[in-house]
Formats: C-alpha cells, structure tokens, sequence
C-alpha cells in the first residue's frame, strides 16, 4: 500500500518538474521580450517611414529590421531547444497552442515588412498588424503566467506581464505619435487613441508595481527621470491639444520618437530585472525543493512499511505540543518519533498547500479581473459597434455613475450580453 | 526548425495526457464518494449510539463501520493504482499533497472508531472528528477540479464538487439531529447549527444546478419527492423550534435518521450520474482529441519541411473567404492549399484555446469565491473569537445591510484584516 510518505514524495517530484518546465520556460521569454522590443522599435520606425511618404528613416527601418531577424533567430532557437515531449499537460497545451499561432505570425512578417518598404500599406495598418504580431508573442508569455503553480512566481509573472503589457501600450503610443508628428498634422482618431494609450499603460504600470518586489519597483521608479518625464509629457499635450488637422512641427518627429524610446529602452531593463529576478527564484525554489525531497526519501527508508497510526489527526494544535524536531535531518529521528515526524510533515505540507492555493487564488482573481474587463469591453465592441476607446470610455463612465469597480461593471455587461442578441458578428 | 503544425502537434497531445490523467483521476473519485457515503452514515450511527448512551444503534453501527472498511480497502486500492510517476507537474503537486493528507486521516480511523466505541467522546467531539476526515477527503475531489483544464469539464467538477459538498452538509445535519433526538432534548448550539446547515446546503446545491447538465439537474429534482421532503421538513420543524432544553421524543429519532438517509441516498445516485458523466465526457473527449492528433500528424508528412509563408495572418475575417476545407481530411488536401489549411488550423486552434480560457476563468472565478468566502469566514472566527455559524450569520448580515454580495463583504473583510493585528491565533 502507498503511504501518506509515498504521496508526499510524488508531490514534491511533481513540484520540482514543474518549477524545471518553469526554469526553461524563462529563457524563452527572455528571447520573446527582445525580439518584442525590436518589433517594438520597428513598428514606430515603420511608421515614422510611411507618414514622411517614404521620404525619410528608410536606412533606419533598414537597421532595425536586421536586427528584429537576429533577434527572430534567437527566439526560434529557444523554441527549438523546449522540450514538447516531456511531461505533456493539460496546462501545457495551452501554451504550445500559442507558440503555434506566433510562429505563423512571424513566418508572415517578411510580407509585412515588403508592403510597409512598397508603401503599400499605410501607417495604421502596419501598426494594426504589428500589434497583432506583438500580441501573438505577449500571448505566449501570459500563458506561462497561467500556468505558474508556486504563488510567489505567480505574482512574479503577474508583474512581469503587465510590465510588457505597459511597455506595449508605450510602444502603440510612439508609433501612434510617430504617425502624427511625421504626417506633420494631428487627427481626432489618433489623439482619441493617444489618451487611451497613455491611460492604458499607466493602469498596468499600476499592476506591475502592486505585484513586483520592491527592489524592482524601486528600481522602475529610478528610470523614469524627471527631465526625460517633462520632455515627453510637453509633447504628448502638443499631440493631445493641437486642434484636429492642425499642422504640426514635422521637425518634432524626431525628438519625439527619441524621447519614447528613451523611456521604452529604460523599460526593457526593468523588463530584464524582472525576467532575472524570476529565473533566480526558480532556481532558488528549485534547490529548495530538491533538498527536501533528499530528505523525505532518507525518511521514508528510515521508517518501517507499516503504515503510521496517525494517532494525532484528530486532535487539535498538537503541533504545539510535539517536541521541536529537526525536520531537516529526518535521519536522526527514530522509532515512534518518526511516526510523529511524517504526521507533522503531512501537516506541514498540507498548510502550505492550503496557503499556496489561497495565494494563488488571490493572484488569479486578478489576471481573471482583467481578462473580464477585456471581454466585456470586445462584447460591447461587437454589440455597440464601439472602437476598443470608445467601449472603454463607457464602462469607466458606468463605474463612475455606479460608484462600481471596473470589474463588476464587467461582469454586469458579460451577464446583459447572455440575454441580449447576437449583432454584427 | 520546429514548425507551428509541430507545436500544434505537442499542444495536442499535452491535452490527451491531461484528459488521460483526469480519467484516472475520475476512478479515484468515483472510489472516495462510495467511501465518503459510507463515513457519512457511519458518523449518523455513532451520534445515534453515542447520543442514546450506548443503549442502542451498536449492531447498526458495527455493520455500518465493516461497510467503510471494505470501502476503503477499494480507496487504498485506487491510490495505488494512481501513476504518480508519469508526468509531474506543478498542478499534481497539490492533488499528491492532499491525498497524503487524507490517508494520514484514513490511519487514525480506528483510533476514532474505538473513542466511540468505548464512549470516551461525546457525540459533539466525534462528530468533528468525522467531519475534519471527510473534509480531508472531499479536498482531494476538490483539488482535482482545479487543476482540470477543459472548461466543460471544469464545469461538470464544479457540478460534482458542489453536489458532494451539499450533501456533506446534508450528512451533518443527519448526524447533528441524531444526536438531540437520540438525547431526547435540543439544545440552542445544535439548533443554530442546524439552520446554518439547511441553509449551506442549499446554497451548494443551487451551485450544482447552475453549473449541472439539464439531465442531471431534472435527476436531482426528481429524486426530491414530495411526501419525502414533506416529512423531512416537518422533523426540522421541530428540531429547530422546540425550545432549548426541552424534551424530544426519543422514538423520533429513527425516522429522523431514516428520512435523512433516504433523501442522501438517493443523492447518492446522483452523484454516481455525476461522476459517470464526468467519466464519459473525458472519454469521449479523449476520442475527439485523439482523431485530432491523428490528423495533424497526417497533415505534417504531407507538408514540406518549409515553413508555411502565412499570407493571412495579417488579413482579417481570412476563414470567410478561404474555400471550405476538409479539415478532418487533411491528406487530401495538396499543395498551396495544404499551406492555407494549415493556417486555418493553427487559427482555429487559437480561438479555441482563447474561447476555452475565457470558459475556464469564469469556472475558476466561482471556485475562488466560494473559498474567499470560507476564508474570511476563518478570518472572522480567528479575531472575534466567533464559531463559525456566527461568523457565517456576521457576513451575511453584512451583504443585506450593504445591498452587497457575500463574496463582496467576504473580500472586504479581508482587506480590513491586512490593517487588524493578529489575535487568537
């Protein structure tokens, strides 16, 4: 018969191969948020090229796609290098379902590239293509987030995630900016976006910086220096203020985009810190839990096949009452002493993984928080024939008239949508 | 270089494994309800016996507990049966750590079962007992819904999970008003507790019924007949409002015990419907997947090894226009076609995996509102020293005096508790 002993020690092996599936999983989204941050870069070059009527920043773009195709390499080498046979999962389906649809995006990008140089396509639509892309790439990081079991690299995950999330809504913005300052005039529908963007990213920054250690979030904030902050908050009121079809200074177009990207560049090594940061906590798990299971393995071969009476289950604090045992040395342990020691380790255990599953719930409740917002809002899109900022605009307004959270808002307009008919898709 | 048809591929068999480890996973359950059944008539019979001073209900009871045994001896069977060696992961983790826990429960059984035996507890103390055992149990069916990944499937463990609980709750109160009929007198603890459990049970049944498939929910209202509940509602009449301390007629308490256990038997089969639903649907998702696989393994010998050009990401409303294909024929599709299919594939698969996240989170959100609810619930019972009925009644009281939902008062109070020191505990 399997002993209680016998479940503890498959438990931690199954922890331990998933922190490992974890560790791995790391790199890739290492090499994903490089080559992001060149999609980036060249989704606002791309744009500053195609508003200046090909004009201007092609040797530019040029530089920058070579460097997204080494980047691609670097990403499709790690791709190479996961492991898709071991330890298949239902969780991990769910993440290779996404590298599958990312790696279609980036098999399509050279076609993209070719009508942005042939001018074919004009800036929105290369930037609505480039999100996509980019979204596609995120996606894989936010499945891992998803299927993260230990609570502290959950929340790890979760700052990570809206980190990236951030830094992409600054990236739309420089693009979007890009577009208007190179055209040399402003348009309502780009300023109306602008506003979203910039309320977008400072909402996800606010996430990043509720779930990240404090040294990163210290760290975040050291980035963002006054004088970089004065120059583009100048410009984004320029972009946001001046009349619709007004003329811009073109001549701004270039300070602009040095000035996002300034800000973005000191995003990306936050964004390193926090890959780091995440990596070494794997690692640090990892050890810890390989030592324990070292030590649950010593234990069961100390403890006779006779399964233990458990004579304290059903009493209550005798935690408080055993003698202090050095767990960590279960060898030292004997007799009936061992006994007691596997009934505390149970116990041990099982309160740990009682609180790790709260954690984790907590975490989770607020990646599901956004993933309703994000479904009411694209309910409303197809429901209301709404722009994303427009579906946005109405439920903030609905919280602010309810005194609501964001989220029931949400949840009220998900619970409309089951009654209501099906419109315009 | 690995293509997106061969994550497509991984993804694929990561979510027949999953559906394969739930399926055996369903055995287990299947085993622990027979058992948990058993343990629930059992903790009835030794209140009976207890309650009635050992004068009656010894055979009964004896029988009762030969019953378990034998039960339990299939449980141990199924645990050993259980691979936990193939395909550890974060999520098996906590299911492994439970079922130790359990087992731990399971060995001191005889230890309790002689407490009762020799009427060394009152039927109050072994009545906590039994319940923190079946707790122990049922954590195990709970943990197994959560690391379930198939959102209908989530759904029917949602279903089952609720049901079980409800009828947990339905078993105590059996058990608590054995024990005042069997004594021949209320008392005012037993009353409160017994109106809180009605009403518990109900709230999880109403859980089941949401979540439950129509066949299952018109099972269950056809095991509730009328002149059954009838008489059940007339004895909770007069346990509930027979004032505190005065005399119960002693005779009652066989028909008391007997109106329950028919109304919880026939939950039981229920249940049985439930599990053997559970059972069917991963088998025939299994089927499904399975063929699925089959297909894109076909689809990937006829492709060539270059990686598809992938035209259409960037196109919107692409499926519209591609001609229908035999996706469930992939071999007889040639050339470009083959490329096309393949993106179309990769696109589906994406929105699926998208629809079933989206699926899951709503699940998931139920589970974490029930367990924010039970742990502001602990919460209140650790710092206003209160039982947990009190804390229970505290909270309901709250949501009708706010106009809020128990989950909204439950997660206020557990913000205030962040702000309160620590007492009690």
């Amino acid at each position: 018969m399997k002993s209680a002993l016998c479940f503890l020690i498959a438990a931690k092996r199954s922890e331990i191969a998933g922190l490992r599936q974890l560790a791995l999983t790391s790199a890739l989204l290492d090499a994903a948020g490089h080559l992001v941050h060149a999609l980036q870069r060249e989704r606002g070059l791309s744009n500053l090229y195609l508003a200046s009527l090909g004009q201007r920043w092609a040797a530019e773009r040029d530089a920058q796609v070579a460097q997204s195709e080494a980047l691609q390499a670097q990403v499709l080498d790690s791709l190479d290098r996961l492991d898709t046979e071991a330890a298949p999962s239902g969780s991990r389906a769910r993440l290779f379902g996404r590298i599958a649809y990312a790696l279609q995006g980036l098999s399509a990008l050279p076609r993209l590239r070719e009508r942005v140089q042939t001018q074919t396509w004009n800036a929105a639509r290369a930037t609505a293509a480039y999100i996509r892309l980019i979204s596609a790439l995120l996606a894989v990081v936010f499945e891992a987030a998803d299927s993260a079991w230990d609570p502290d690299i959950s929340r790890r995950l979760v700052a990570l995630f809206n980190f990236l999330q951030g830094k992409e809504f600054a990236g739309q913005e420089r693009a979007t900016g890009s577009a208007q300052f190179a055209a040399g005039r402003t348009d309502p529908q780009g300023q109306q976006r602008l506003l979203h963007l910039i309320e977008s990213q400072e909402r996800c920054l606010q996430v990043f910086a509720d779930f990240a250690s404090d040294a990163l979030r210290a760290a975040w904030q050291l980035t963002q220096r006054p004088e970089q902050m004065a120059l583009l908050e100048r410009q984004r009121r320029i972009l946001c203020t001046t009349a619709a079809g007004h003329l811009l200074d073109a001549g701004q177009s270039q300070a602009w985009f040095d000035a996002c990207s300034a800000r973005i560049d000191a995003m990306k090594t936050v964004e390193d810190a926090l890959t780091a940061e995440l990596l070494a906590l794997c690692r640090q798990r990892l050890q810890v839990a390989e030592q324990e299971l070292t030590d649950f393995e010593q234990l069961q071969r100390s403890v006779s096949p006779q399964p233990s009476a458990g004579t304290d289950f059903f009493e209550d604090g005798g935690s408080a009452h055993s003698p202090p045992m050095g767990l960590t040395h279960p060898s030292q342990v004997f007799g009936p002493q061992v006994e007691r020691s596997i009934l505390e380790l149970v116990r041990e255990q099982a309160q740990r993984l009682q609180s790790m599953g709260d954690e984790l719930d907590t975490v989770r409740a607020s990646l599901t928080e956004r993933k309703t917002v994000e479904r009411a809002k694209g309910l409303l899109m197809a429901h209301r024939h709404l722009s994303e900022d427009e579906a946005h605009k109405t439920m903030r307004q609905m919280a602010m008239n309810q005194n609501r959270r964001l989220v029931e808002v949400a949840e009220a307009v998900l619970a409309m949508a089951e009654v209501l008919p099906q419109r315009g898709r």
